[in-house]
């Protein structure tokens, strides 16, 4: 049987250009990790926004030099062809999608690989609970929150939070698994009143889709890998690359090896 | 310096008549425990009601065989006088408290130490958490629910919880603190919305104080070792012994003994 579900696998179609969408749902099991491509004159300030921001900046690993285009630590990958699709940005403002960004490599170029809540979703659907945004085929909502990021250098923002409903009982049991996936957002930073993190409408969220809240059901947050993003924009750097929001770093790195216990 | 504070001396006062109230706040970081006392008739019974339901009834500890005073696995304990007072059942009715119940012993008695809530708000206290019912100076307030236990035997009844309100980032944080202690209750069985869980008034707790609930906060819900008190008297035996609420079975055990993680 030929391998096709394997991270290798599908890394080896996209850089191949046999696969250019989104990555939820291949390689089951397997870490996909959010991406932050910076020049190294603002890599320090990054990595200090990271660091006294765990929760929406969970960072997994960082190529072993600026400029080079390998992440050893996550697999056999060539970052500049193995994600299906880069979101590149100018003064902080977005440009074209690209498959490919061999052209815009740079020898100062760093490269961080963030924690992706498809690890924490993947172990709550393991343990039988409803993922509501799974469950609708829908993306995730999310939301920005009043809750102010630790800043470092050009980068600040608030948090963005994903949210989740779910029966009472259930959020506990999500917040117990979730707690030992700290590498992936880890426990939820808010249940219940949305209005006690300055979300107004949970109908209306900021980036992706609603889902349906039913009867005794709570919202659960999440810190979210969008604020890392947000945290981009408003620095305005000249030059940065992420990848395209679902377009996810497949990695060999198995989920269960993020959990701490 | 005399040994005073350890859960020994403490004992030792209690046995002669020197300490007969509340324990709480006694031989901090050492486990307290509930205390049911029946006839071995009853006892298989009420062994399967402790294994089928584990969160309002969390074992500890037995006696050796029926008629053993002792529970070494606990210190060096004489069950008949070391608890500062007892109550007394007939046909599931209580009767007066005592201090001693030695005269009231059998060679047919099994002992049944329960896990006591006690050991998880030293935790959370530990973490800087605002425990409402301490820093108010009350008991805690306890409701009855609409959850049914599993019954066995005679034993049967709707689970009691206790309430503690918190923040949401607190009450995540409880969450995981309590997680670590499934023997002292464990997680909460519920947050947020009282009446999901059949409780109509908040004020007005079934047994203990009430306390109060600030802005922002949300009532969490833990399992509730008068749950067993409740099964005891709905299963009217014609004899069976429990401590007096408040008044626990100091051990040598720690609190962090307990901890499975």
């Amino acid at each position: 049987m030929p391998d096709t579900h394997s991270p290798h696998a599908i890394r080896a179609r996209i850089r191949n250009g046999e696969h250019s969408g989104n990555t939820s749902g291949l390689a089951p099991g397997f870490v996909q990790c959010n991406l932050v491509i910076l020049p190294q004159a603002h890599a320090h300030d990054f990595l200090r926004f990271c660091q006294a921001n765990p929760r929406p900046c969970p960072l997994i690993a960082m190529n072993p030099s600026p400029g080079d285009p390998t992440l050893p630590a996550l697999g056999d990958i060539d970052i500049r062809r193995d994600v299906p699709r880069y979101r590149v940005f100018e003064s902080g403002r977005a440009g074209d999608d690209t498959a490919d960004i061999q052209s815009l490599w740079r020898e100062d170029l760093v490269v961080f690989a963030l924690g992706c809540s498809f690890s924490f979703e993947e172990a709550l659907l393991a343990d039988g609970l409803d993922v509501r945004n799974v469950s609708e085929g829908v993306n995730v909502p999310m939301y920005r929150t009043n809750t102010p990021c630790t800043p470092a250098g050009p980068f600040s923002g608030n948090m963005v939070v994903s949210m989740r409903p779910f029966l009472a009982a259930d959020a506990i049991r999500a917040i117990q698994i979730c707690t030992r996936f700290p590498s992936v957002h880890g426990a939820p930073v808010h249940l219940g009143d949305p209005s006690a993190i300055g979300i107004g409408d949970l109908s209306r969220p900021d980036f992706g889709d609603s889902v349906s809240v039913k009867q005794r059901e709570m919202p659960v947050f999440w810190a979210c890998g969008v604020t890392p993003q947000v945290a981009l924009e408003n620095a305005r750097l000249p030059f940065a690359i992420t990848h395209s929001p679902g377009c996810m770093l497949v990695t060999d790195m198995r989920n269960s090896q993020l959990a701490i216990l």
